[in-house]
């Protein structure tokens, strides 16, 4: 079995699943000249492939038996399973990549379905949108074996930069996760904001440049605070700004969205950590002290 | 009465309110060799000042009949009403540039009092901490009538970065608020994201750049297109990724929170707001039409 590049060449890499992502994984490797095959439920998605020069495998089990390297990208973890299990014998001696998106959990099982095969994981997470594939605009976050991760370097920096996060293969998922919660509590500032000003007759191209370079600026303020009191529980001397003082002004950004016509509902949950923080005696600390209150259970340790 | 500089020096300058932002301002009015006087309602407060050389009125009409440009920053703008009203004729002549925190509705209420009185008026918003005032990095947003900030703009300049936004005294608190708005979702995002690492056992110093990196990088990407459906309505194209599979990762982001301990509070409303417009058949655009279900009627045109 060739578990290595081929003669002279790159190493052959399986796409399993041809989603709109997928596909841009098989094309990038396909335009940087890797063997490539590929499979999907739907076969008719492997044709623009195939034209390009890929193979279609009939089955799952051919695919992988076709690579050393097989890259799993499909809807989740549910269809990773469906689609792995019964590939079984086929998996040993390979290297699973998989993109899939998912939890910590979940690529801590995976992880294991795949080494009762006798083949190396990795996890890993996609942040960027498929057209950024093979891009260096294009980052990939991996998690697993660190000699699994150097050896499959060279290929995997065909999708863009590759960043190995550690052994644990729940790390990528966890940093995916978290960048894109982070992201998407961005983009309901951003709207809310941007809501705001429309409802107010004002262009929205030109607040934009303003409201960029202040959310930048405050990410800068505000972040490192933000760590250093999530590690230590230190808020790091007097806040800038107390939160007494914060909670205040979220009554004005309320009485905006009602007098100009915007509902509150991105606004609203922080207004009632804040007010709750400052209610249980915070009010002299920064925003930190939230964290504090975001902390819960863990599922596990919870009664059924 | 003097309207302009004093011979040879700065133009005298009135502080109303010195909490820790007006005394603030105080302070940098003082450090630019500005002549400087001050009120507040607990007089004990302007002791540092007046070591410095600040004058203490004794009322507010004294210190408003002390300086042609009045700086009101206090609580809010009943207080502004309270104090401002009863100095009646004193006003007649002066600037009053008001950098009290309030809505673009209260700023055309206090502009109207203070030209009743025969005053100019500015209004203003602050986007900086107290000890940022009087360096580079501190930006104040103005908005009223041009010449009226072209006049003042040296001496207001004193406190940073002077930025006039147009002749509607509303403007002014519109950008401040919506800017703050998007601040606070920013810090939605960082707070659940920097929540999730830690519940994970993960040194959120180490994951704060990628983070910070990251917020900012997806700023510039999503803006542009979120202030041109606010303007057009028009989504600009295919979508990056479509709404559908964005919903789709929502379900994870509450699942990691579930297996990790991390309340979903922060991420709950854009959530429902997504699956809200996926619902209504929205799932193939990018996010830009969540804009669409903020939007509700101003409080004015809306049945007692």
């Amino acid at each position: 079995m060739n578990t290595t590049a081929t003669d002279g060449g790159r190493t052959p890499v399986t796409v399993i699943g041809l989603g709109r992502m997928g596909a841009a994984l098989a094309g990038a490797f396909l335009a940087a000249g890797h063997p490539t095959t590929v499979w999907n439920r739907s076969p008719e998605k492997a044709g623009p492939l195939v034209e390009r020069g890929a193979v279609r495998a009939a089955t799952v089990a051919d695919a992988v038996a076709a690579s050393p390297l097989v890259v799993v990208c499909v809807l989740d973890y549910a269809t990773v399973h469906r689609l792995l299990g019964p590939a079984g014998g086929a998996l040993a001696g390979r290297t699973v990549v998989n993109l899939t998106n998912g939890t910590p959990r979940q690529a801590g099982e995976v992880a294991e379905l795949v080494a009762g095969h006798g083949a190396e994981y990795l996890d890993g997470g996609i942040m960027a949108v498929p057209p950024l594939i093979g891009t260096p605009h294009s980052l990939v976050l991996y998690s697993g074996a660190p000699d699994v991760f150097e050896r499959r370097r060279p290929t995997l920096e065909v999708l863009g930069t590759a960043t190995h996060l550690g052994s644990d293969p729940g790390l990528a998922p966890l940093y995916d996760l978290a960048l894109l919660t982070g992201m998407y509590g961005m983009f309901s500032g951003l709207l809310h904001a941007t809501a705001l000003v429309r409802a107010a007759g004002v262009a929205a191209r030109d607040f934009a440049p303003m409201l960029s370079s202040w959310v930048k600026t405050m990410t800068d303020a505000a972040l490192p605070g933000i760590a250093a009191y999530a590690d230590t529980g230190d808020h790091g001397g007097e806040a800038g700004s107390p939160l007494a003082m914060q909670a205040a002004a979220f009554a004005n950004f309320l009485d905006t969205g009602e007098e100009l016509g915007v509902r509150p509902d991105l606004l609203l949950p922080l207004t009632r950590l804040v007010e709750r923080r400052v209610a249980d005696g915070h009010g002299d600390e920064d925003i930190h002290g939230v964290l504090d209150l975001l902390a819960t259970e863990p599922k596990e340790n919870r009664a059924p």
